[in-house]
């Protein structure tokens, strides 16, 4: 199978299991915009859970909950990034978003109910037998996504904007770690865990390839689509936001982003071939063009 | 000990305790804006989970870090509740709310990170060496806090308020159960998860006081002094949204706030005299005057 239909069939996979995950909670707007606000998606971090978990010989049909908590989790963190408070986006994924189709309400209401429900999918039976695993499954989110990881970027980068200075490179670099490296960790990781493996082959692959997926989009902010991203683009350099691009240039930043996948193949290669999926994920996440 | 001192014991152990699970966040505006917004309150959550587990000789040591997570959790309602687009509150405990003392990115963030906390603290190995327990407290926290339980409630006012018809009495009494309820009846039962017992009677105790400590804050609502209560009052009347005294008149709302102390009082019976607190705890949830 090529890298797209194995791409293809993980989101279809992931979005019929998080159809059942989703069915009970009833017909209020919130339960709408949070079918609403998963629906959709590149599905890159869940295909990552699915991939990893495969090198340990984990059935995708238990993974896949795994992927659906991480796919809530990311969906919640972009209902909240969306609101007129933090970037104010009335587009994701060539769709309203959802304060927009809705209200600012229901938009907040949503994000709350999605990050919950990330942790209760991760606390299900049917994600791994063993309490123990759930557990670390669970603690591992929590540290990725709060505020020592995902939001402590976000906080980072809203803290910088009222600075009225850009950032440095370093300083650029340990926001990202958060905002989009910690999940981005965590999915590369989550598959060791389901298989009670060691994580940190992993945990090197995931490093290097979350930083090349933020310069990439970095690019694509300067480079890319509107159309294509189904997002508004070119925001960070209107608002004078340092970037890999406005710090490295676009060339070099380019030929960053593709050592950091080189460094990511290697860290792949106890795997051996087991690993390909990982390695074309790698690839892709740099020359894909939304 | 009387009541009043043994409350105060709680509200100092829990403060303290939260102190420690808070102090690796740094100095960002958001880690600010998380220690602020655990800070002060009545703790009537976190009293719940030590008393109840003081019922299976759960020592309040280890029963606290249940007991922060409850206050965590129930912090980023607080903070999320009070924004602008939802009841758009300026003071809280008689301070300025979150969006208000620093900014509504800033208010989103707290929330958010604040609902991660909760969960990362019952992941924790001090919260109980039993993964399973640890499960188990995690697991009935996301179905108590989340699109079937807290939120859904808040969905149900929110559709209220833009349905332009006050709710009924049993439509009321369900939304509640969602909004205030789930997450006493959480705190009330926490306590026999950790002494791995049954939780149906502390179950039936949490379900009646939930009810009463609603309609005691309808009351209060009314009648209250907003100094003390440190909120503002009369909201709900002024918006002319349904509440248990608008349904039932004042006497009758005080007199089913008796009655269902009076069930609660029945539930405890199986723990005798050991459970002489929570008595007077829902004595005091119907006398309070904030």
């Amino acid at each position: 199978m090529d890298f797209k239909t194995q791409l293809a069939s993980a989101q279809s996979r992931i979005a019929d299991a998080l159809t059942q995950h989703l069915e009970n909670f009833g017909d209020t707007n919130v339960a709408k915009g949070m079918r609403y606000a998963t629906s959709g998606g590149k599905r890159l971090r869940g295909f990552l859970v699915l991939e990893s978990a495969a090198l340990f010989d984990v059935p995708a049909s238990q993974a896949v909950h795994a992927a659906c908590a991480i796919e809530t989790l990311h969906a919640y963190s972009l209902v909240h990034d969306d609101l007129p408070a933090m970037d104010d986006d009335d587009l994701r994924r060539g769709q309203p978003t959802v304060h927009v189709k809705w209200d600012e309400a229901t938009g907040i209401l949503v994000g709350d109910a999605l990050q919950t429900l990330a942790f209760e999918i991760l606390g299900k039976h049917e994600t791994h037998a063993d309490a123990e695993v759930r557990i670390g499954l669970m603690s591992s989110l929590a540290k990725a996504s709060g505020a020592e990881g995902m939001v402590l970027g976000q906080a980072l980068d809203i803290e910088a904007e009222s600075a009225g200075r850009p950032l440095s490179l370093d300083e650029i670099t340990h926001l990202q770690a958060g905002k989009t490296g910690a999940l981005i960790e965590w999915s590369a990781t989550a598959g060791a865990r389901l298989g009670q493996a060691d994580t940190s082959p992993l945990s090197r692959y995931a490093k290097a390839i979350g930083l090349a997926f933020q310069i990439a989009d970095d690019i694509l902010d300067i480079e890319g689509d509107a159309e294509k991203a189904g997002k508004a683009l070119r925001k960070d350099a209107e608002a004078g936001k340092a970037t890999f691009v406005s710090l490295l240039g676009l060339e070099p930043a380019r030929q960053r982003a593709f050592d950091l996948v080189a460094e990511a193949e290697t860290a792949l290669a106890p795997y051996g071939e087991k690993a390909q999926s990982l390695r074309d994920l790698a690839r892709y996440i740099v020359s894909r063009d939304a």
